[in-house]
């Protein structure tokens, strides 16, 4: 089976899975004290420089309630788009790990500005509101858009600036990297970020996301609240081998490039269908589309995708490191016959 | 590198590690909405019976939160033995995520008894005090050993003549069944057991833990709780997948019978050494013994092992599905020299 | 000193101040097991019919919370306005208490309407968001305004079609009744609400909140809750003692019309202003209205009130129930000067 | 009626009900920005000294919780008595608001010892357990009896040495510093303590109790978890007059005195019953006694007062800053006729 429903129904990229299986020789010792977690450690922090520490989680979700747990209070408010994989897609556990109350932005691009934040920031003490501690956004977005080098600085300056910190949830921070055809270093740790959620599933892993501390100090008790957040594994060495193997040779990269690629390629052969019109700019591996319902239907039955918003008859298309031409071929074949 | 530190130390077993590479085909829907989830879950409805109900989370402290989270209320009190990895060994999760108050007894074998209990029961309500709502028992216990089956429906009885759930923490049930020469159903559901947290990942798989419900209406609420606790894997079918392999032709209780059986030949092995001294029966894969601390010293050097009460000079030895007989003797050769 | 800022500001109405000081006569059995709790209860029980019940807590925030810590879970979506006190004035505190998730919906009135509320329905169980479980309207609103006994009874219909659960936030629910000519039971029983907070600080109380129960179940683990959420008062006799005071020969009432009756007389007299422009119907006891920035300044110096949209220079003037007409006729006689 | 059950079943001593009534005149800025609430600050400072701050919430409970919200997280550890109110009459809110866990100690007379509390310490981050942060003491212990100035000053120097802080949950804290002959300054912050419940509700107020942080930075956060925690008073002048009144003229020592005098003199009037036995030493203003059943209600007829184990034949009777020798006469007569 193959489809466009989302990069999480893609499997594992071989060169992972034979980590995996050289990783599966002997005893390790548990819970992260072994040999593959260090190097991969070391890994992310020849990546975003020497003041970042990097760590491992189970999920998406984990990531970033534990990327924001130690920079949030009960009392704080998270600052962060509508369409926020932390607001809409993780049932509300951002409130319930944190307590802390999420301030919601309205986006037609999944993207949000400093102007939206600015009436939001406290000047000073008022108990009776939440106070604002963190600017989370997400890179890609969800709507497959991407925040440039500089939207990003603007963001971190004005977070720092008023005590603030910028958090970035990459849950798919390779397109961002490819599409921007830049690095993480100089997208995440030259531009400000203080936390990221470092997307691993899917990037190509069977499981696995890491959170980066990009200074000193804010992962102070994260090893005690990722213990209470049940998300230490204890055979970690399978969740580090699998970062190390997307970390050399620029997998992720290529990775990336692939579903990026199929992404344009499939937006280009979608323009042939008058009928469709693109509702946001394709800039990494999703299409974000208005098709009458009908045309949807039969182009689900070639290749499954999503519905988006089903008042305006949108959908959103999905490529991921293993679309092929071939099947985005297929695909447009399937839905002219 | 091999030890005798916990049996999460040991890797995948080779079927298991099989059954994930056959896995890695194509797309597969995310989220557990795929084949081999239905088909795992299905199979654990065959061993559990026809209501019971089964799910898949990452770690055994999510299955043991998860398990306690549909019963529990924020002014519950959940009654434990002082050496139950709810209490000790998971940082305080149950009391974050679930609000509720631990109730602690204390135990020289690590299994609590109905007249422990029994104080603790509440006749009519009392707004000053947390109200029990579960009885958490460990089986196999953090000491080693196994509480029988007159003993688990002691306890389930004791539970639900007063409006309480029974919950097993079974991280290492399979060590259980095959010790007390049984199978999951006659241990568990037969004995009334509500509630039970399932382990994988000490029975050799590379990850995932299930919890098993054994009464309609128990999991109303699993999903979301799942996922509001970020434990809702996406490519869930790799879960799934080694728990079908675990479960079918009995794996389950080829890797428990080692484990339990090199258990006794490495206490049988160690019996001639006079200075060394058992300090609890060994009736699964786990030895506890004190021994003199230059002597332990050098065994730790031939073949690493936690020590468990420094105070006593006490220390825990723990077999694993990957234990050999060769290793054993080595390792007595090792102490010998 | 006398203001116009909150009704918050006023004293003890001074038949309350008697009633605390004839309740303070020898020994009253602790945390409400007393005579005069049992006949404050039975007094809101009599009021708002045979299957309600009514129980004390300390403040307007800790009323809402406790009315619906009972019918949220942690996964649980409360549906409210963008204005709403549980909202924007709590700090979060509904977050962190119940775990669960604001859904907000604009409003220029402060009313939601149900045409608003339908799109966040849920027809089957989407565990990747929170589960919508209660909708919370708050009566008199934050804006002055007076939701409609049609009103009332659309949402309430809308709610317990689709599963969910009618909250009311009543901090001003004796404006509200005196606004609409009605009572009570015809408010809030009759029209299907589940769950009402009654304010009684704002009334002319020195402290004390009632949650109110509607119908039966509701309550159940009530007493549990507030003691955790430390709302138990030990001497609850205090607070009884005040709410029969307030609810006997309609001091609720009278209370409530010279605070509606004064706004409304103020309102009028502001009018001679053609500077100052009215932005809400004056339905109860507050006023909102646009005053240039200077006479604004004028105008808090004779007797101060709170801005309300800094940016759109409006303002919010609230009466009491010791508001008098001299002291209005003292505002403007300054203002003029 | 008149009772000794506890100390708070007896009314608002008439010079704290005089301020009430002396302080309800006009209009006062809400929520603690007036001129009472500032005045009785700096007087909880001159008390307490320079460095501390004085913050005023409704219940014992809430101002334990409040206390310990700023110096624990989640993932923290409180070490406390077995008998600690936090512990067993709090319905677990210490557990749902701090999401912390207790660790408890057993004791025969309410005090914990250093040697009890080493044995938790760790010395270096361990992620599996919870991380121990404040010692909590009860000063009065819920066993009437008191800690001496040199045994709190031995805690506080413990928790200091290692990180940690000490609380002092103050219910009875003005008996205490009666008892010891000793002011508050000396007993609390001369010795050590970092942040103190003080206790008003059972001293002779209507309702009210204070949190003091003794050293600078502790209260950080405390305005916003106050008000989270659904304690920020509107009406706060009327907590703040209540306690002018008792730090004034030392009200609270007379009321201690009395109440102390008082328990000295019914214990002594006791010891003619050879059939009673005191069980802890009269301290303060409680006597813990084994009373054969049948007397203990033939005396619970006179006055009632509760049983405390049961199964002992074990109960408390509390005395109270109006309990006259008059009514301990009459008492005893009634016991003997």
């Amino acid at each position: 089976m193959r489809s466009f429903a989302s990069d999480n129904w893609s499997g594992v990229h071989p060169v992972i899975m034979d980590a995996l299986i050289n990783a599966n020789v002997g005893h390790h010792a548990a819970y992260g004290d072994d040999d593959y977690t260090r190097y991969a450690q070391e890994l992310f922090r020849s990546i975003f420089g020497p003041k970042s520490s990097a760590y491992f989680v189970f999920t998406g979700t984990a990531a970033n309630i534990l990327a924001l747990e130690n920079t949030s209070h009960s009392f704080s408010a998270i600052i962060c788009s509508e369409h926020a994989h932390i607001n809409v897609d993780e049932c509300g556990a951002m409130e319930k790990h944190t307590g802390a109350k999420l301030v919601v932005l309205p986006t037609n691009n999944g993207k949000i500005r400093p102007e939206q934040i600015k009436p939001h920031i406290k000047t000073e003490r008022f108990p009776h509101q939440s106070e604002p501690a963190v600017i989370s956004i997400t890179q890609v977005t969800e709507l497959g858009t991407v925040y440039s080098l500089e939207e990003i600085k603007a963001l971190a300056d004005l977070a720092h600036e008023n005590g603030l910190y910028l958090h970035v949830d990459g849950a798919r921070i390779s397109n961002a990297a490819e599409a921007l055809h830049t690095d993480f270093k100089t997208m995440i740790t030259d531009t400000g970020v203080d936390i990221l959620s470092f997307g691993g599933t899917k990037a190509g892993m069977m499981f696995g996301e890491a959170v980066v501390f990009l200074k000193p100090e804010l992962d102070k008790y994260f090893e005690l609240y990722r213990k209470q957040a049940m998300q230490l594994s204890s055979k970690m060495h399978y969740i580090a081998a699998q970062f190390i193997a997307l970390l050399t040779k620029d997998l992720w990269k290529q990775n990336a490039a692939n579903a990026n690629a199929m992404a344009r390629y499939l937006a280009d052969s979608l323009k042939q269908f008058p009928e469709i019109t693109l509702t946001q700019e394709v800039q990494s591996n999703g299409i974000w589309a208005i098709i009458p319902e009908e045309l949807a239907e039969k182009m689900q039955k070639a290749q499954f995708f999503y519905p988006w918003d089903e008042k305006k008859s949108e959908y959103r298309i999905m490529t991921s490191w293993d679309t092929s031409k071939k099947e985005i071929d297929d695909f447009i074949k399937a839905i002219k016959a």
